[in-house]
C-alpha cells in the first residue's frame, strides 16, 4: 500500500489543516496510509547545521525519502505559508534533497473567504526552486482551498464533513494517486 | 537619534545579510543606531501560545515597539523569504501588532544573479497583511537586490565594499530616514 | 468636486466590473464624477510608437493627467489582469508618466469565488513599478474582491444591488478619498 | 521535423526578444522550424466576440494548434509580461483551448539586471490557469532569463552571440525538446 506523508503548517492542537489531514488518513485509509510528519521539533534553519543536521532533521529527511507522497496542508498567516512550514522545507532542500521530483499535494483550509490562496501561491513558487524541486499537482481543477471552516467541520474539534468538499476532495486524491503511481514507474 | 532594529533571515555566522547590516551599523553611526534583533531564540510559531508569548517573543515585540524604523536583511532560501524570518513576522503579527505602521526598508544580499528579488516580492505581500501593515519604502527605485556577494564584501567575513552599491544604499537610506521622519510627525 | 476616472479591464457590454463602475458613479455622484476611460481604442503598445503616440493613448493620458484619482475596476482572466487593462498600462507608463504618484482604488468583481485576488494580486505589483509608481490605497482591510457576482447584482444588466458589499464599499471609499486628498495637499 | 511556434511580447522592431527567437531559429533549424506568431495584428480580448473570433484570432489558435511546442519570448513591462503578450493568452484560452496541455518553453532578454524574472513568474502562474494549462517545462535549471542584453547581441539589431548564454540556451532546449517528444507519445 502506498505511504504518504503530511506536513502540516500550523502547529496549534485544533487545527483546521490537521484536521483535515486525519480527515484524509481515515476517508483514504484502504488506498494510502497518512502519517502526520514531526515539525514542532525542528530547530530553526541554520545553514552551518546543515552538513550535519540535528536529529528531528535527519528523522524528517528520512520519512520524506521513504514516502511515495507528500500532501501539505498549509493555513495562510500573512499572506503566505508559515515560517513552520517555510522553515521545514527549508532543512529538507539542503544536503540530501529529499523532495526532488517528489509528488506533492497541497491543500489548505482557513476559517476565512479566500481560501489559502496566497500562502499556495507562494507554496508553488517554493516547490519548484531548484532544491525542491518537487512533481507538484497541476492547480487547474486540482486546488483544494476550504473557505470558512467553521461551517464545513464538525466542532468541537472535528473532522471535515461537508459534502461538496469532500467530493472535489476525492477527485483530486485520484488524481495525485495516479501522480504518484505515474512517477513510481517512470523513476525519480 | 533615531532607533533603528534589524531583522536578519540568515542564522549562519558569515551571512552576507548580516554583514550588509553590520556595514550599514557602521557607515550610518551618526544617523540612526541599529540594533540587530535576535532570532535565534524565538520558538516556532503557535496559535496557542499567542496570548501568553514566550520570553523571547516579548523582547522581540518590545524592542520593534520602541525603535523609529526597521530594517530586514533577508537572503533567498527557495524563492522566499527564510523560514526564520517568517517565524519572527508571524509572532509579531498577532496579539499587540507592533509593525503596523511601522517604517520598514527591506535588503537582500545572495551570491548569485537574482539579488534576493524573489525573496524581495513574497516579503513585501507579507508585510502588507493585516497583521503586519507595516509602511514600507515603495520599491520603485528604493530596491537594494545586491548580487554576486562574494565579489563586493571584504573576505573573509569583511563589510560591503563595493562602491557603487554603497551609493544605491546611501540614497535609499535617505529616502528611508525622511519616511521615517515623516511617519513620526504624522502620527502612527 | 473631485474628477475620478475608471479603468475597466473588461470590454464585453455586460461587464460586472463596468456595472460595479457604473454603481459608483450613481451611489457617489454627490462627492466626486466618475469617467469611464476608453480602453477599447487603444492600439496594442508598441515602443517605436512610443514618441509620438497615437491620438487614443494622448486623450486617455490628458484624462488620467487630469483626474484627481483613478479607479481600476478588474476582472480576473487566467490568473491575471486582462491584456486589455495591462496595455493601456504599458502605454500610461512611458512617456509623460501620468500615473506617478497618482491615487488609485483597485476594485473587482468575478462570478467566481476568489474575487480576482490573483488579478489584483498582480496589479499591485504592476502599479509599484517605476514608470508607474501609483499611489495605491494599501490593501489591509481595503480589498474589494466581489465573488459570486450573479447574486450580488440585478440582473439582467443592472448594478450591484448587495447590502454588505456595498457598505464596506462605503468604507474603502471614505478612505480612498482621504487618500486623494491626502495627495493634494501633500502635492505631487 | 518539429514545428515550434514563437510568441513574442514585444513588437518593436529591434526587440531583443525577437532576435533571441531568430537566434533560435537558425542555431536550431536542423531540429525545429520556428515560425513568428503574428500577435500585432490581434484585436483587444472582448468575451462578447469569444464565439465567433476574429479572422486573426482563429489563424493563430489553428497556428498554435499544429504546433509540437510553443516558445514564448517576453519583455518584462512594468514587472510583469506586456499586454501584447497577455491580450493573445487571453483569446488563445476561451473556446478551443488549443494551448492546453501543449508544451512550453518561455525565455526572456531584457536590457537590465534582472532577466524578466517578474515577467515570468506572473507568466508561469498565467499559463498553469485552467483555460491555459500548458506543459511548461519546470523552471529550476531551466531559467532563461538573459539580462544586460546590450553586451550579449550583436548590434545593430544582430543575432545573440554570448557564448554561456548560447550553452545555456542549447541545454535547455535539449530538455524541451525532450519535453515535447515525451508529450507527443503519451499523448495529449
Amino acid at each position: 500500500m502506498m505511504r504518504m506523508l503530511a506536513l502540516v503548517g500550523s502547529l496549534r492542537k485544533e487545527s483546521y489543516n490537521l484536521r483535515l489531514v486525519l480527515t484524509m488518513q481515515e476517508r483514504y485509509r484502504d488506498r494510502f496510509s497518512l502519517e502526520v510528519a514531526d515539525l514542532a521539533s525542528l530547530p530553526l534553519y541554520n545553514q552551518d547545521a546543515e552538513d550535519n543536521p540535528p536529529e528531528p532533521v535527519r528523522r524528517l529527511k528520512q520519512k520524506v525519502a521513504e514516502a511515495d507522497g507528500v500532501i501539505i496542508a498549509t493555513p495562510e498567516y500573512n499572506w503566505s505559508i508559515p515560517g513552520v512550514l517555510k522553515n521545514a522545507l527549508d532543512w529538507l532542500s539542503r544536503g540530501e534533497r529529499v523532495l526532488v521530483q517528489k509528488p506533492v499535494l497541497t491543500v489548505g483550509v482557513t476559517p476565512f473567504m479566500l481560501g489559502t490562496i496566497r500562502a499556495q501561491l507562494h507554496l508553488r513558487e517554493i516547490l519548484a526552486a531548484p532544491g525542491i524541486s518537487a512533481r507538484v499537482l497541476p492547480p487547474a481543477g486540482n486546488e483544494i482551498l476550504i473557505t470558512f471552516a467553521k461551517d464545513k467541520f464538525e466542532e468541537p474539534n472535528g473532522r471535515l464533513v461537508h459534502a461538496p468538499t469532500l467530493e472535489l476532495l476525492d477527485t483530486v486524491v485520484d488524481k495525485f494517486l495516479d501522480l504518484v503511481r505515474s512517477a513510481g514507474t517512470t523513476g525519480r
